[in-house]
């Protein structure tokens, strides 16, 4: 992706809310969290009705810098296309929140920060948590911020997921929800990469059994090694092909050695050596394994339309062709639950080689559509 | 796969080749081996006439034991549902020859032997190999075997890459020949998961820079992972699902930690723990850089027909619908080059859900097709 995007960007608040007390946070393990800090930004203007209030959710790897520069990497946010002045997610209409996940690496609490119980760092002592747990801290948020409905809730796959939660769980708070790229289940072969990837980690001797914090150290390389498997997952075989093909990188013909020869593997390299700069190792480790767990229907009785029984919200299900982590066939799935349950449910396949990323890249029809659908909504609540 | 298989066994013959003296084999990098072990097995017996003899090609983490118990393992030989008396490759008509590749760790030279000018195994001193190479040394073997001429060649994966070179680079020995689940490029994508890993052995400290065996460890946890990354691409996502689901392993409910909660998880940490009792992480390296270098129409001024324009053999291409590794296109871009060069080819593409290890699976329609194929061969040569 273009780190510099020559677009209007929205003004962002950073802001972080801070809950302590018994049972702050109770999670699907049963365990608590006492003390939570939820990072977020908001960008907008909340509306005396308190009606404009759309929510994004972010992926496995993302954070709340949806449409702001996120201060570790130097980078435009994930969702810098979608959201600002004039944008699907218009700044100057509505008032868009994103908050970094439970579990996380950039001001949400999560396994690197500081167990109050303790003085030290988590580690592996902090709970694994869920993709309900991520969206319970979201409504305490949003709770905190004196919203009780939220115009929309959006995202793309692990945020997709999170969007399907809040439709199950807490559908009374949402008038519209935009599942994107996501499953209501994470498959055998997701989990399996997931898990080389978990290996990955835990095989790095630096990341000493979760307390590499603790001793000083970090697993660099086990989760470059990680991250490098996941990254060939979000990018189709087509466009992996148009971007690299065999081409040779920086050298006429091959060297007969283990350098990078090809470009693929430079990019491969490069996509791990960056990840490690802004990311925690724990984090990984709990975000994934909250992706894994994820399985909506066994929470609803096998049936995954008993999830959205009581949503009154509109829904737009989107997929991508050349999206193989999570294929169309997923987004059907969704789409004929939610016509089991009689819901408002459309349903929308964008036609692209790109792959998973295709919800955070510059995809025109992509746009038209967000905005015909955020658009109707707005107008249905009678937010100008 | 099931191990035990209760099917009658060839009596296979295991031996090796020794070549020395300056320049046994002149590698492709223009590197040579002055000392060269082939280790091999036959199965059946050579006619008077030494027309009846077929050779195969081994996978990536395959051997010369096609058809016969692995001793490492004392799991059955990788294709001995295609090899013995009565089989497709009837053991009772033909002379069925399986060779270590050069590079591998089964007994034929590889990184893991000791070089001769020092006295220290290779490790990463070894000249990088290439498919050209492997069949070169192939060619060492029949020549030494006294036969002029192959009544076929055949192999799946990285076998059918060698099948391909012995297309292009020694037409005159071939009768016929059968690239099954291959491409005459390894792909942007394929690359990308040898890359992970081969950084995956990389990053494993107990690697020492290739000096592993002369500092007797051995990195066997960065070698699991590269065997769980690149095992999930021998399956179908349909396989996984079929297989393994999100069925727990040993439990009712998920434990909220990191075990392998999933049977996939469980299975696939099984295929790590188990890859590296048998297999050299160095080989690992050079194997999969092997497939990575080739690509047959780059070898032939960028056109594909090129190689193939002496061949006089029969060719079978065969492909698998739900095998994303070596995909259908690959074989027919195979095919079309074929046909550009007026070669006599057929084309069959077997409809299954197992992905790329299709081909060494119960397939009867597959077994029906080659024993068609290869019988026809040897009545076309009045081998009987």
């Amino acid at each position: 992706m273009p780190d510099d995007r020559a677009q209007p960007q929205p003004t962002e608040r950073t802001q972080t809310l801070r809950l302590a007390g018994p049972r702050a946070l109770t999670l699907d393990s049963g365990q608590v969290l006492d003390e939570v800090t939820i990072a977020y930004n908001t960008y907008g203007e909340l509306n005396a009705a308190r009606s404009n209030a759309i929510f994004l959710c972010h992926a496995l790897t993302g954070d709340q810098h949806a449409a702001s520069v996120n201060p570790l990497t130097g980078r435009s946010g994930w969702w810098d296309l979608m959201v600002g002045p004039g944008k699907v997610f218009d700044t100057n209409r509505f008032f868009v929140i994103s908050s970094n996940v439970i579990g996380g690496c950039m001001g949400t609490t999560g396994p690197k920060d500081i167990d109050p119980a303790t003085g030290k760092p988590y580690g592996l002592t902090f709970p694994v948590i869920t993709i309900r747990d991520m969206v319970r801290a979201q409504v305490l948020l949003v709770d905190h911020l004196g919203i009780a409905e939220l115009l929309c809730v959006a995202g793309g796959s692990m945020g997709g997921m999170q969007v399907l939660e809040w439709m199950a769980s807490f559908p009374e708070r949402l008038v519209s929800a935009m599942p994107i790229a996501t499953a209501a289940k994470h498959s055998a072969q997701n989990i399996a990469f997931h898990e080389v990837g978990r290996q990955a980690i835990m095989a790095d001797p630096d990341w000493r059994g979760g307390h590499y914090l603790t001793d000083g150290v970090f697993p660099s390389k086990g989760l470059a090694v990680a991250r490098m498997a996941a990254h060939i997952t979000y990018l189709s075989e087509a466009a992996l092909q148009r971007k690299f093909g065999r081409e040779l990188q920086d050298r006429a013909t091959v060297s007969y050695a283990f350098d990078a020869d090809f470009q693929v593997e430079s990019y491969l390299r490069h996509q791990g050596r960056s990840f490690v700069e802004r990311f925690d190792a724990n984090s990984y480790l709990y975000i994934t394994r909250a992706m894994d767990y994820f399985d909506l229907a066994a929470d609803h009785g096998g049936q995954l339309s008993q999830a959205f029984k009581w949503l009154k919200a509109r829904v737009c299900v989107a997929s991508f062709t050349s999206d193989w982590l999570f294929p169309t066939i997923e987004a059907k799935r969704i789409v004929h639950a939610l016509n089991a349950a009689a819901a408002n449910v459309s349903f929308v396949e964008f036609a692209t080689d790109t792959g998973h990323d295709a919800f955070l890249l510059n995809i025109p029809e992509m746009f038209t559509t967000f905005r015909g659908f955020i658009d109707a909504v707005a107008a249905h609540r009678g937010v100008k």
